[in-house]
């Protein structure tokens, strides 16, 4: 294949599922280059360490490094253990949440244990930056601290917005994108993916590169992907998530749970189908040829094969007909062994707080048999309970 | 005398010539304390070791210094040899001005002779604050970060107007307050002293001392003063000075061209009259019982008096008298040997640039036994030469 030809390959890969790439024209070049004389791209992602579980939104830039990865190119993680390790000491209410170095490793294996679901773990250079960033005196900090003037960061939006509303900013807050900064200057990254939250970041990478003389990285800048309620960025801490590591069945049920506005961006990041059936996809649900229900039916059994394969996808989506489709109880349902009160059982299975699990039960979406439980003291029976519209299991006491 | 007569005392002493004291009533209660537990204050001056030609400006916190010195208070001395040391690499246009230390020790010594005609420096401590300051990690300095927020940083009125002006703030001009504040942590310093454009730094000290659980140090703040012209602060660039180590006729001279506007606040701030006996010198200026010439005379004959003795401050008077007042010829003129051009001449006695000596000698201001010279390309002559209106001289070729 001509230099040339694949160069348009490579690019029409990475292009795929971005928002934007800053500068689109630079990154040509410097992937020319890259074909004309062998060398891979340095692609960077930058990761907590803070323990987190994995979902198919932090699987977009993973996925996008696989992509890289398979180009030939070479795939860089920083694990942000700097920070991890002094703590972000700007709430004075709470006592710093440093994490030790072997909390650090536990968490680290999690991701890299998750992570390994998307990408070939066992062929990625990983770094900390503490490594680099710990042993900086306070005159290389002054040096860095030049390069950067107070007005473009306190441009980036969410300064912006809390200045306006007299939300308080600390100056560590400042320094965090500084570093991010540094840790593309020390590995002379030539790519670096985030989020479009993570856009200012990058650039000020670039500023910092170029005022150290080497040439600026590239960033590729993904959309936020928006969690299964289709009003606020996915996160844990908003319960809106699709796990990397849910079960097959839950994983199937999330994803018929979003709503119809996000189909066409699941299945552009989630997914790894190509770009034009997507299209296809998108222009025929516009015309009304294909229904959201059956389009999300697709989705989720692509996105469960994606992460398991195809038999279990189909038996998942087997399973949801079942369930939902024609409202029966399906054979091989699962058996859960429990003894608690019914509020104990509800917060269990459905991951929900205690007072939801009232909510739930006093609303009648907890049932026995298909009869509503609605005694919130209630013990947990033994049968064939409902919880809600998705969730079905046989309880019994062991 | 009882501890509350010489606190009574000692207040009165420190208020003199001060604009503010921030906050009095801890200032108060530290001094109570210290006279009772004989313990004395620590009282801090930063100062640059830049090289520094010493105005009377500058003499106003050694005055106090030397009073603070003299109620037998800790007088501390901090050299910021750090910023000094690693130079403002703000400035990407110029090469780093970075001195070395032995340029720092020429120029500490020079301040120290300087400001020994104001204070004695024999019992004073020196500090220099890159023992300290260079040996922060980065991790020491998200400590101190944290404890500052964004909008305090930029609430301060210079800061402010650039951002309104859009005149750039480098982050590294953030870090001079942490640093000032840092070396008041370092030192436990009980009372900082500076200008009113200093204030906003002591007052980021106090904080700073406070978020590290110490007693926070009182500000003491002096009117900036302004320079002979009454229109700039004293400053070199503005060539409005008069530097401690003036001759006495050129101080009493400078003294006399003050903007009558001044006389009060130089009364205040840079002789060490008794307030009382100042408020009187106002009362009489404003009931016109005192000519601003005579108030002038007075003030000029007490400056050369306070850095020579009464002696030479009477000479200064008659050379003064005989000069301008009799528009006569004064018996002991200085005598100048001089072999270059008149325009050098000028440049030399009056401390002036050669297009400023051009314009006098065109504009006729230089004079050869009261004839003017308007030749530029004069060369030096020899008699009687009068430039400007206050210097004459007795020019020979040797």
């Amino acid at each position: 294949m001509s230099i040339q030809a694949e160069l348009d390959r490579q690019m029409k890969i990475i292009r795929s599922g971005t928002e934007e790439i800053v500068p689109e024209a630079e990154l040509i070049k410097k992937l020319e280059r890259s074909l004309r004389e062998g060398r891979p791209l340095k692609v960077k992602l930058g990761i907590d360490p803070t323990g987190t579980e994995l979902h198919v939104g932090h699987a977009v830039p993973l996925r996008k490094l696989n992509q890289f990865q398979k180009l030939g190119h070479s795939v860089e993680l920083i694990i942000g253990n700097f920070t991890a390790k002094i703590g972000d000491p700007t709430d004075r209410s709470e006592t710093r949440k440093m994490l030790s170095d072997s909390d650090i490793e536990t968490n680290f294996n999690s991701y890299i244990e998750q992570a390994g679901r998307i990408l070939d773990v066992d062929n990625i250079n990983i770094h900390y930056n503490a490594d680099w960033l710990a042993p900086l005196t306070f005159e290389d900090l002054v040096n860095i601290m030049a390069k950067f003037t107070v007005s473009v960061m306190i441009s980036r939006e969410d300064f912006a917005n809390r200045l306006k509303n007299n939300t308080p900013i600390s100056l560590v807050e400042l320094s965090y994108p500084l570093m991010q900064s540094y840790d593309s200057v020390y590995l002379k990254a030539d790519v670096e993916l985030g989020g479009s939250d993570q856009k200012f970041n990058i650039l000020r990478g670039r500023d910092l590169q170029r005022a150290f003389g080497q040439e600026p990285q590239i960033g590729i800048i993904f959309p936020i992907i928006e969690g299964t309620c289709g009003k606020r960025k996915m996160s844990k801490s908003y319960n809106n998530y699709i796990a990397v590591n849910e079960k097959p069945n839950d994983m199937f049920g999330k994803v018929m749970s979003i709503t119809d506005g996000l189909i066409e961006l699941y299945y552009r990041l989630v997914t790894e189908l190509d770009p034009d059936l997507v299209d296809e996809i998108s222009k025929k649900l516009k015309d009304g040829s294909l229904s959201p229900y059956e389009a999300k039916k697709n989705l989720a059994a692509e996105i469960v094969s994606l992460y398991y394969n195809d038999q279990t996808a189909q038996e998942a989506k087997e399973y949801f007909n079942t369930l939902f489709s024609k409202r029966a109880i399906p054979e091989n349902i699962d058996k859960v062994v429990f003894k608690g009160s019914l509020v104990a059982l509800v917060v269990e299975q459905n991951s929900v707080s205690k007072s939801e699990a009232r909510r739930l039960i006093t609303a009648g979406a907890v049932k026995l048999n298909d009869e509503p439980i609605k005694d919130i003291d209630a013990a947990a029976p033994e049968g064939v309970v409902k919880i809600g519209k998705k969730k079905i299991i046989e309880v019994s006491r062991g």
